[in-house]
């Protein structure tokens, strides 16, 4: 791993850490190929959760603009440059998606721009009480439209257009209110807190929670129908597995599972 | 009516109420077989809304386990079985969206898996203040995965995916604030409240009510303009009605309605 | 400008009242033509941002049901002048999220039916504290299936399936959290808080706020994929405006930025 982004392996939880503290963790080109690289391999690892988190006084302040303004140089004015940017961020964005473990977002200080869009692409997310959200980019003269995306699938209507177009923070309060985040604890408690949601996933049947997130996502913006049909394939497949055949029998028979935990 | 599903005309409400507590009324075979042909006499009945309820400790805990299991026993080890079963149970979802009266789950104690889908499938939903809702079946090795295309229509993502991954219950007025029941009343209240709601959907003009539900469902997840173009023909259709027309008249008139109720 | 519909121009704010208060400002034909126009207008204007406020008790009761019952003394019962109604005010919606500015409802009083429908189609809302919000053509035999397209684009399946069917009407704090409005303030600092807000979008970068708007509406029912494609175009087009580089270097260089606002 790069120092840019550390990665700790903690039985089946894997923690990766934004470590670039002097950019307010900017998602720089290496800070977006070091997340794209470490998905890839955890991916095909035997993990069973990954915490996302960061150092320093903000979880992340979206991306790098500095190295945006360079990107101005080219003969095109940056144009195809910005357009490779955002599809290298977007891809970032699909695979904690598509990760096949779920991801949490573990939120202190700022999460701003791309940075509360990480935020909404979690599959879940604990802040502390101290963390502030905003799609600001529209101060500087850059609409939000990429961190819209996942934004305004996770909060309503009204209140994702004005925080894009006025600039305005949500408290951590006000983003578990609205959706943004599952909760907010005490800043001193939040490393707490996250390990034992962590564990509480990571204690699962591990086939169960893949085949369960992957058919969560995939049936999300489909007609009733169609993620009706994705969801019964989805359910068909986890109980084709044997762990899952023992933990219904262990239920039935009021005794713990003997999972192999494959 | 099977004994497991029994039914009460009560003027223009029908209830159902799930009567099988020895199982915490699980969505068996015989159980959906018996909602599902409840709903088609109920679909072509002159009745006004539908009230769904249950005896016993539990609301419904889901699917019937001890059936599945058995369905191992087939030399595909129960793949088609489980199939058929989860299509069976989606048409009973469907059968409750598509049926022309409005349905409002009145839910008592635990509404969990199957069974909080059932909830959240209903046009409306009442809680009495010691339900609890969950899609826990992870906690036995099976994601709920069906239950979350209903869930996730009803309650936003972050908290649906812990409910799923974690198998955290929701208290009433968790469920409340997550939009999963419009409602939560003291245990007491309960089946009074949900009677009050149910006589004053049945005081409207039922083809207004019937042609406003099939709209609500068939829009809900359109595009905007195919969803006002569903919309227009259904405020066509439902101003065609002699009694819409007496209606708006006896407004302007400032008398009320002489509706033939027909 | 009609009578029916005055127009404010202040600065980069323009403010619509809706002046018929005989009717509780009705969505009569007149007023519907009077604000496709006045819409149609702005959109080609310098205006930053749109406030829609309201004359009278209410700010807006929905369609004018006099001229309804008079379209039935067609030959076919006013079945054309109907449908062409309903294109004629989803046109008018439309042109609301297509506005190139932001539009803000002020509302005051009463919005109801095609009323509410006006504020859940807006970009932003901010209510009264003594304001009320409902879609209650049920109530006279006309299920208000227009409104609840964007009323179910706002609100949560269970509460705005209530709202149709029983024609509960909603307090403003109700509202509020529903998410069909921003903010509810007191009567006597509407306007100064409505004016703050347009002020905050107004000083944002005309260019980024109109892109940005665009793209809102334009992912917001799209796949995710799909709306990540829209969304890094948005990205791209705004990136290239010369305020933005601006925007972005001052930003860096820790001065305010020296627009041209063009």
């Amino acid at each position: 791993m790069s120092d840019l982004l550390l990665q700790e392996v903690d039985g089946e939880i894997v923690r990766l850490t934004l470590n670039d503290p002097g950019t307010l963790n900017a998602l720089s080109d290496e800070m977006l190929a070091a997340l794209g690289g470490a998905l890839e391999r955890i991916a095909v690892s035997e993990a069973g959760v990954v915490v996302l988190r960061a150092e320093g006084r903000a979880f992340c302040a979206g991306h790098h603009l500095a190295q945006m303004q360079a990107m101005r140089q080219a003969p095109d004015g940056g144009a195809a440059a910005f357009g490779d940017l955002f599809d290298r961020c977007a891809a970032v964005m699909r695979a904690i998606r598509e990760l096949p473990q779920p991801v949490i977002a573990q939120v202190h200080g700022l999460a701003t721009a791309a940075g509360c869009q990480l935020v909404a692409t979690c599959d879940m997310a604990v802040a502390s009480d101290e963390a502030r959200f905003g799609v600001n980019g529209v101060d500087i003269g850059l609409f939000c439209s990429t961190p819209m995306v996942a934004l305004s699938r996770n909060v309503g209507r009204k209140r994702a257009f004005e925080m894009l177009a006025t600039g305005r923070f949500l408290s951590a309060s006000e983003a578990e209110e609205a959706g943004l985040v599952n909760r907010v604890v005490h800043a001193d408690h939040l490393a707490d807190d996250v390990d034992n949601l962590a564990r509480t996933v990571a204690s699962k049947l591990p086939a169960a929670v893949r085949i369960g997130k992957g058919a969560f996502h995939a049936q999300a913006e489909r007609p009733v129908e169609e993620a009706y049909a994705l969801a019964r394939e989805a359910m068909v497949q986890n109980l084709a597995d044997a762990d899952t055949a023992e933990g219904i029998q262990a239920f039935l028979e009021k005794r713990p599972p003997g999972w192999t935990r494959g």
